[in-house]
């Protein structure tokens, strides 16, 4: 195996340039069983075996900085970086994780997780370098999905001025996670379907002469002409900005890829070399399903099929089915969606009602001031977005929603702990950040027939609003107990003397687990469903505040700005003093892991809080 | 006078053609009197003069949509739609706003205040007209600078796929509020410096001859090739992502415009027209001195000095002046600005150490991004950006900046009330949302000195850290109390006995006022400088909370995940149980009006805050 040779960067050098097309197979097949019994992300990885290859053999890690964006595709350049043994850990707590990481390995360069940040990281680096005058190279990957993305044109526009090389790698597989939407979609395609012709434009001809290998590798592409997929065309886009373009370049072609390479890290400036790949590659399943192997839970590699068959449905699928029944209802209901129509679930209701879905590409500014605009044209648009990705549009929401009063509704999934795939992509700031915007609604409801409840609410509501949920099976315990959703009003479940238990949407399976060992204690315990984060139910919490002993606040959000803190916050302001318990994130990033390790770590399992809470109840006495 | 004659909007339409040149004419000398008298934006006004008459003349409103970018240039369109006599109340406390707004005239279709959302909330508008079957026009302005924006781009991404027209028009001043940056400047100069030729492709060609008076424009434009400046020249950019470019255009050509817009208007998808103006234009001093016209104070029109000299420096005065000695004894300190050097007072910096300068244009995701891979690579980075400015990237904070624990320095401007600009540039927010941030410090300086030592203890730190400060003259109190900056401890300014004042940054002067007047009343005060916001001054806070009766906090940011909030939890956290009177915004927008007006309509002045503390004293006994 030549696989076995390579225990640290720079040992791929080592092996013969002819060797490498077998060394890309070795991993091909090592990513593929081993994603298969972990998990993690595939079809991403398997496009970019070759090029990961011929990246490590032209360049020089961690001297060289090399810069993936999002990070999910990084598979190959751990198990080249030295990684491949902890591959069994992936995605687990305390394991491997699936995105680059500064603290795991010195040849991650710059940590990434959400779309379009690595031009902005390359320039960043090239900055640093001018302005320290020292000697490395940089390079930066970006899909062509994360070109959609409006950062990633800052960057562009700033490379445009860089006055020594930065090169700039676009992955164009054709899709980002779902297919590619827009303007720039249709220029890489009529790219891509140029004839396939060898176009040595003056300016790259010259960057390409005045290196030592120039002559020979010209004199080789016009040769090469007829024999080879790769093509040097002319990338309008970039060239406008006085960007070189370079490309388009077979990506599964190492030799190819490895030539270019070596040539436009030569360039005095900013260059882009536009390499095709295919996403999936060289695993069947994969190749034809890629969103399916998107991110994938383990699969029997035979067949493609997962290993554990999903048995109740999760909170995506009760909205994906609940926006398709209220399309029908609502005539100006609208869906928004920044590149993700399957993780959201809105793919339903976009067969449904295609005239009224838009998925507007990695683009959540623009997704959420134009779902305002939608708004103050009368219509009642659905931005489904996940709480991190959201982030992006903080801005946005604040400025262009919340200040109109627009009646824009935000689905928010993936709120909470996520798991898996760790730190950027935990939605555990939404509460508080949504939360301090004055006229926003903040809910999150407690099971299944709630969400669909509370959807319809948001839907009829007269200004923004936001529901979170989390990621994973939506709880389909309580059925039997659902007050109609109103304004401001929270829910109580149990009623209790001793303790008055207020639980945040997706904490109250883990509160009524809490509650049951409370009550096996003797501990007569209140439930309460909070259903609003924002505006709260101020008259029933004073009173539960009056006729408890102890009260205790359950969110997974951070502690900062969230639920507890404005509780607490309440009471203080009507001059109630009594003792309340905050659980809740603390201040801190939370790593991956499965979701219950994670919780548990945090306290914030059913248990732990349990205990707590005794704790602090027999402390009263 | 014409400017009589119009009351209302449609009004102009009555107005013969040739006769708006003088209408033109009559609004600049109302433009120019009137904001010498009550401060506001006038380059940015002066020129859009005759393209805002054109857009009154072509399209109807309320019905047509027309969406201005930013929106400080919008006060032709206030003017033409019957607000002309509110002009002596301009971004006055209850007077007419400075930007658009939706709930002072339904011609105001959005409401905009931050830079690059117009294509976005027209893209929306447009789909919402395709979905609902309506039938209306719309239109939206966009400067050459807000261009720089990503959000611009991922709305262009978008419009390239609508089916019906939206004429998007480029307003290209050749600078946005300093001058541009980066390839997409390089781009337009290139489009402006082409022979004045026409060149009506043939897909723009077709289109105008598909309407009614097509040939006849087309015709036209052929046989006025040389006598105007009128171009048709190819638009690379936008016509790679598939939308129809026209221009450049005279924008100070009435006639030309209405002739380009009557036909654009009838594309039956996205066009952009791109139109030179001139800023300033029509008033020497702010032709010659655009960026210090750009937002003015009162001034005497014939000399176009301000009427008021300052005679105290500003925060941003004293900032300028530190960075500038700071990079003088730090080789690795790099300043990051988005298209602000003036405003921020990077300026000095820019002159003295060029090569350790970046404007990145208006984009501030970008601008953060950078700056952490810029820390990465061993440089210390400043990012300059103003309060609400920097909403726009506070992903890019969570994600890139803290998460990967990277020195970047954020000196945040603007923070607080900012008074005449109003509610889309009050920096309120930021306590809440950068608290809510792992690995975050958040400082807020007390007075001038204490600024220099912050800032230089910031440019030390080893991670990310922020300090924030608000618009105006920096507080020259106070300067002989001054504790060394030490990380995460409050400075206890005067020590009493029954109360203690916690205050944060610019609220310092309020409390020194309202303790003297608490003293003057037999009241015992202890005065904290709050310093840290993040991380607290624990040990201290919970000795003062033992040691008073009574607490107060006082801030201005939202009551919301503030300063307050978190001292409250601290309090709670530590089972100490004292009353705690918190002063900082409710949760509501903040209008615009003199900062001192907002701040006593909030109940935030000195005054208010020793009633209302005087109050809750009174009650516990």
């Amino acid at each position: 195996m030549l696989l076995d040779q390579i225990e640290k960067e720079n040992d791929i050098k080592k092996i013969p340039k002819e060797q490498l097309p077998q060394l890309a197979e070795e991993i091909r097949q090592f990513l593929i069983e081993s994603i298969s019994r972990t998990g993690g992300h595939l079809a991403s990885n398997l496009g970019v075996v070759e090029l990961t290859i011929a990246l490590h053999y032209v360049y020089d890690l961690p001297k060289d900085k090399l810069i993936w964006d999002v990070g999910h595709q990084s598979y190959t350049h751990k198990i080249l970086t030295g990684r491949k043994n902890q591959f069994d850990t992936l995605r687990q707590a305390g394991g491997l994780s699936g995105f680059p990481k500064r603290n795991e390995s010195p040849c991650d360069s710059f940590n990434t997780g959400h779309s379009s940040t690595s031009l902005s990281a390359g320039v960043g680096f090239v900055k640093a370098r001018e302005i320290l005058k020292e000697n490395y190279q940089v390079a930066a990957v970006i899909g062509d999905g994360s070109l959609t993305g409006g950062m990633a044109y800052e960057a562009m526009n700033n490379a445009s001025s860089l006055k020594s090389n930065f090169t700039m790698i676009l992955n164009d597989n054709k899709m980002s996670i779902a297919e590619n939407i827009g303007g720039i979609s249709t220029l890489l395609n009529n790219v891509r379907t140029a004839d396939p012709y060898i176009n040595l434009k003056t300016g790259i001809e010259h960057q390409l002469n005045k290196s030592s290998f120039g002559e020979k590798i010209a004199n080789h592409l016009r040769n090469t002409k007829n024999s080879i997929r790769q093509m040097l065309v002319s990338g309008k886009l970039f060239e406008n900005m006085g960007i070189t373009y370079i490309g388009p370049i077979d990506g599964h072609n190492i030799d190819q890829l490895i030539r270019v390479l070596e040539q436009t890290r030569k360039v005095d400036h900013s260059v882009i070399v536009h390499v095709l790949t295919e996403k999936g590659r060289g695993y069947l399943p994969a190749e034809r399903y890629p969103r399916r192997f998107h991110g994938t839970a383990p699969f029997d590699v035979d067949s493609g099929e997962p290993k554990v068959r999903k048995e109740k449905p999760t909170y995506t699928d009760v909205f994906s089915v609940s926006m398709k029944r209220l399309g029908a209802k609502y005539p100006r209901l609208t869906a928004v969606t920044a590149a993700m129509p399957d993780g959201t679930g809105l793919c339903r209701f976009a067969a449904e009602y295609p005239e009224r879905f838009c998925d507007v590409g990695i683009a959540e500014e623009h997704a959420v001031t134009s779902a305002a605009a939608m708004a103050a044209a009368g219509l009642k648009p659905v931005v489904a977005i996940y709480s991190s990705f959201l982030q992006r549009a903080y801005d946005q929401i604040v400025h262009d929603v919340c200040m109109q009063k627009l009646p824009v509704v935000f689905a928010i999934d993936r709120a909470g702990i996520v798991g898996q795939d760790g730190e950027t992509h935990q939605g555990v700031f939404d509460l508080s950040y949504l939360s301090a915007i004055p006229e926003m609604t903040v809910m999150a409801p407690k099971n299944k027939r709630e969400f669909h409840q509370m959807l319809r609410f948001a839907v009829e509501f007269p200004g923004p609003i936001a529901m979170r949920y989390p990621r994973g099976t939506a709880y389909d315990g309580l059925e039997d107990r659902q007050a109609p959703v109103e304004k401001g009003k929270s829910e109580v479940l149990f009623e209790g003397k001793d303790i008055a238990i207020l639980a945040v949407g997706s904490m109250i399976p883990a509160a009524v687990q809490a509650r049951e060992q409370l009550e096996s204690q003797g501990v007569s315990c209140t439930l309460v469903n909070v259903r609003f984060v924002k505006p709260m139910d101020e008259k029933l919490f004073l009173d539960l505040a009056k006729s408890h002993q102890l009260l205790v606040t359950m969110e997974d959000n951070v502690i900062t700005g969230g639920f507890g803190q404005r509780f607490c916050d309440l009471l203080r302001e009507n001059q109630v003093s009594v003792p309340v318990e905050v659980v809740a994130i603390p201040d801190q990033f939370v790593e991956h892991g499965d979701p219950e390790t994670v919780k548990r770590s945090l306290g914030m399992d059913a248990q732990t809080v349990a205990m707590r809470v005794m704790l602090a109840f027999r402390a009263l006495r």
